[in-house]
């Protein structure tokens, strides 16, 4: 259990919950190593486990009726994914695919209910965390409808480098298929969208990305400023 | 405060609270009623309060550094909107204008967070309530991310034909202006959306429109199952 305990720590909103609550959570707790590729579960199945990614992404994904897929999110450690679904007891909105080696900690989900409406501090924790999620998808929505293609990518771009302390080299934290879906894009628009950047100072080599005039990338993309 | 028990009684996360704790939310609450085209807040100020809307419509719309603006959502009656931003304490992403006449409960956000912190049942009330908003912006991004213009207002007409339990004719809730910027179009690709349902059953006339097929529409729309 107390191996658990520990990447417990890890998780932001845990880090500073009793040590009881902690010990908790690591009982019912679940380790879960899996390769690059592994479906976790899939959209209409009914949440099991809340689960809490260590190490490795994790792609989110929707299908539309005729098949059609569409990248909502691609997740990073340490967080944790489908709170709502386990909250709320509904069939998943999204399938999540592993798409690096990943070690995961699952939370049974009645457990996990109970244990949230008994412990009121587990219960702000996971309302911050969620309000969180959802402020980032009410900003995904906002890139959807105010930005083109080129725009998103610029963004994208810019946030990596922001993460780096404004790097002007960044590499892509997933190959170009990927990245497309994820900015709601084709392929074929996605090298459009990197050729259209070429005018604002970017340049792409497999995939490493050389942002030559920052200043020039925010005029050109309109990043938010909240 | 009895005046404001009443209508906090009409929100359904509020229903079954007790007496007490509805007692305390009306002695904070205060009663707002604006006329069409009232600005409640504005992207990127700090929330002062939660806002329950008893009556009237509210657009919630974001706008990009250019002043592009997009409509997220259209909220309707009763329904509570910025949970997340009085959570956080963070600034709004999304300005709220009304767009029909508009009874509003307001519930001043740093009172609400401490009422929330020592009350373990408004806190899962709250984080179902999120949990239900963060898995309607979920599905908005599948929507922008899957499915044509046509097939966005396809699928937004079905949902007002199913409110109606399957009714053939629907009336808009709102104008072709908005509804193009709620479904992340312009009022131009709206009005070929249109034309392009007429071939699978659908007549508009102002505001009404007629889905002589609902099984036609919803096989070209093809909306979500889930």
């Amino acid at each position: 259990m107390s191996d658990i305990v520990a990447p417990l720590r890890d998780v932001p909103i845990f880090a500073d919950l009793p040590g009881a609550t902690l010990a908790h959570i690591a009982g019912i707790g679940e380790r879960r190593s899996v390769p690059a590729g592994t479906e976790l579960f899939r959209q209409g199945e009914l949440p099991k486990a809340l689960h809490i990614l260590l190490e490795g992404q994790v792609a989110l994904s929707g299908a539309a009726p005729d098949g059609t897929v569409a990248v909502v999110e691609v997740v990073t450690p340490v967080d944790m994914f489908i709170l709502a679904a386990v909250l709320t007891d509904a069939p998943f909105l999204m399938s999540a695919r592993t798409i690096a080696p990943a070690r995961l900690l699952l939370i049974p989900a009645a457990p996990l209910r109970a244990l949230i409406a008994s412990e009121a501090g587990l219960a702000l924790r996971m309302l911050a965390s969620l309000s969180l999620q959802y402020r980032k998808m009410v900003r995904q929505i906002k890139d959807l409808k105010l930005r083109s293609a080129a725009q998103r990518l610029g963004c994208f771009l810019l946030a990596l480098a922001s993460e780096r302390g404004g790097e002007p080299k960044v590499v892509l934290p997933y190959d170009k298929q990927l990245l497309a879906a994820r900015l709601g894009t084709s392929p074929e628009h996605l090298s459009r969208a990197f050729a259209a950047l070429r005018a604002h100072g970017v340049e792409v080599s497999g995939m490493t990305v050389r942002i030559s005039d920052l200043g020039a990338l925010t005029a050109f993309s309109a990043p938010d400023e909240i």
